[in-house]
């Protein structure tokens, strides 16, 4: 089946805000094996939304627009639509009833505006939203599906997940399709290419393999469409299949491979700890507490993670850290002995049994010929052992500030399973 | 004149990639008055192409295509523009001369490929690509203008720059086009609305208003179209009256303004800083370390932020911040007694002047009936006041965290001027 994404609103036309809707969706359709064959962005006219969804529906099978829902500019949008598949609006009180439920729930005052988001297309059946006001509207006419979401990421990923995406597998069902994602980091996607070339090229052509590149990180995807007749035990040797693949790549790269499918570095170094039974915490300079922001996106993380230090300065690097001053104007606060000493300083004041260390020059300032913008240590340390790495990244501060979060993370990994 | 952005290729449409070309090409042809009536994504074959391009010239004066034309596959690209424009591919000697210099700069070996890479549609005007390989083209066909540009985001952005919005500007000369944003924080949408209704009506149909939502902010810009004879001074007067706007729209609400156009909170927390002359630092629990990540993104930071604390276990607040272990005990962690003790804790730790602690439950587990999951404490001290807040977010972890940067570098940024 063929898909057609159309975005309602002048903030894509006008490159106030990049079109992530648009990624997010095409990717988690392409994963149920549904096909994106196109995407467009119209103005919230009339006029525009008619020619869009006309245009979108001509080799679609189904439509799905995004925007134009939102409590102050929803009017063209819901109207519009109405007026195309021939239906009336009207209040609908169960929706009214929902919104002042939410609100009241978010200790917020309900505005009269809410009126407005609960009157819709009586033709449209409505896609309950669970985390927010606006329902997603389904349209059908001539055979083909339209749906309308709100355009709020979150609300949308919600709809989409739990509302639009079940009713599609349904309404057309496809070919088994099914994917293996192995997660790696350190190395990048041509050296990776390279060293599983024999891998790649004995594919089955039913099998594809996708390099998705992030920063400091590699996902390689398999996805693999069930080619042969469809039985009750297709989806089963597809899977048998696929994980068969999987294990064969992950043997020929053992060294770059963290975890497998959606797990986060922070999640495997998390799981890690908690098996281990050992605390950690973090001692940042260049980072800023990023390393330690990303420690605390997994949730029951305070079992692990007591705490952490972030240390911009020399007196705090000193004061908190014990870090010798000699040491500082001696070899400088982004160097070897910093960082071993800031760990064995982060040990004690956290009182944990784990500790990394990191400090570098972020950028876009303060490099020196010796030391340029990108230079970052790190060091990790369990009294017993201390590892220390240095690498260096490029002028981009937010950048480096990122590909250090993702090098220390994989450092921790490394030194908790023994493999530095 | 109006203006269809056209991506060829798969990578959009699977979803692999984030469309920020769209952004940056839509961003940049409307700040200089041009209007994108529309974008849209095509797959790189030659039906798709041809579909596109002639979808994107029905309601446009130009059209501009970025992608299809890398070393691997530019050959349907170039071939069906050939096709559609009734040109022949012809091998041009001037552009091959230039990739092989390019390669020689760089350091590369030059591949056969370069050869196709050279070859080109006899009627395209040239665009010389100085920070790549593939040219762009530019072709005419009744009275409309189609380009198409590589989809490497630099070479992209260089071609846009140099060559093609110049063009664009002489061949279409444009009405003046300005704009003014305001940034808010800290109320949502439809509440804003409400508060500047009687404003919103009351502007000129030459000027509009669009409410750009994300976490916790609302951003509020103004578009002005210069609706009269295209003068000398029309440019200035249209600034000019969008400056009485959108100071008249901040008159409204100075409540919730925190800075115009593209400023972030935290610059302008830092800039705040910087001009008082005060040192800042941060006492982060359910935050772990994220608005030191903010504070931190900002170049420079380091003149104003010396460091920061993340305590998630009791011990830790205890032992860095002199958190009472009878406060923990009898309020809890989250509470408000916690928080004050943490800020005035920080200010010693850190020997900062101005210190936020933040303490509360991000889920989604750890709630209880009187404290749940999105309970959030902050406080905000300089050793002569202090101002302590509590929030109720919402139930998702990275969620909470986020709004509750938001808020916290909010409410100092308020205390450092004096608006708590």
């Amino acid at each position: 089946m063929n898909i057609h994404l159309l975005t309602i609103g002048d903030e894509i036309l006008i490159g106030q805000i990049v079109d992530t809707n648009s990624a997010w969706m095409s990717r988690e359709l392409t994963l149920r094996g549904m096909r994106v064959t196109g995407n467009s962005s119209v103005a919230d006219t009339r006029e525009a939304i008619i020619a869009g969804v006309e245009h979108a529906a001509r080799n679609a099978d189904a439509v799905i627009m995004t925007g134009g829902l939102g409590p102050t500019k929803d009017d063209v949008t819901k109207t519009t639509l109405a007026e195309m598949f021939d239906a009336q609006m009207v209040f609908h009180q169960e929706t009214y009833d929902r919104i002042v439920a939410y609100f009241n729930k978010i200790g917020r005052p309900v505005s009269p505006a809410m009126v407005g988001q609960a009157t819709l297309p009586d033709k449209a059946t409505l896609l309950v939203n669970k985390v927010g006001q606006a329902p997603g509207m389904w349209f059908e006419r001539d055979g083909k599906v339209f749906i309308s979401l709100p355009g709020v990421p979150f609300e949308m990923e919600y709809l989409m997940t739990c509302e639009v995406m079940p009713r599609l597998l349904e309404r057309f069902p496809t070919h088994p399709i099914a994917h293996r994602t192995l997660l790696t980091a350190g190395e990048g996607e041509s050296n990776i290419a390279r060293r599983i070339e024999a891998f790649e090229d004995a594919l089955p052509p039913h099998i594809k393999l996708a390099y998705l590149p992030a920063l400091g990180q590699v996902r390689l995807r398999l996805t693999g469409v069930w080619n042969g007749a469809v039985k009750t035990d297709s989806v089963m040797r597809l899977n048998t299949e696929l994980d068969a693949k999987i294990a064969e790549l992950e043997a020929i790269i053992p060294d770059l491979v963290y975890g497998r499918e959606e797990e986060t570095l922070q999640q495997v170094v998390g799981k890690i700890l908690l098996a281990q039974g050992r605390q950690f915490g973090t001692a940042e300079s260049c980072t800023g507490g990023y390393v330690a922001h990303l420690i605390t996106t997994v949730p029951g993380s305070s079992a692990y993670f007591p705490g952490s230090v972030v240390t911009y300065s020399y007196e705090i690097k000193t004061k908190l850290l014990g870090v010798r001053p000699e040491t500082l104007t001696r070899f400088g606060a982004v160097s070897e002995e910093t960082v071993r000493e800031m760990a064995r300083g982060a040990l004690d004041a956290l009182g944990v049994d784990v500790a990394l260390a990191i400090s570098g020059i972020a950028g876009p300032d303060g490099g020196t010929p010796d030391k340029p913008v990108g230079t970052v240590w790190m060091a990790v340390s369990d009294r017993e052992r201390m590892v220390v790495q240095k690498h260096l990244f490029g002028r981009d501060r937010l950048k480096n500030i990122q590909l250090t979060g993702t090098y220390a993370l994989n450092l921790v990994r490394k030194f908790l399973v023994g493999e530095v």
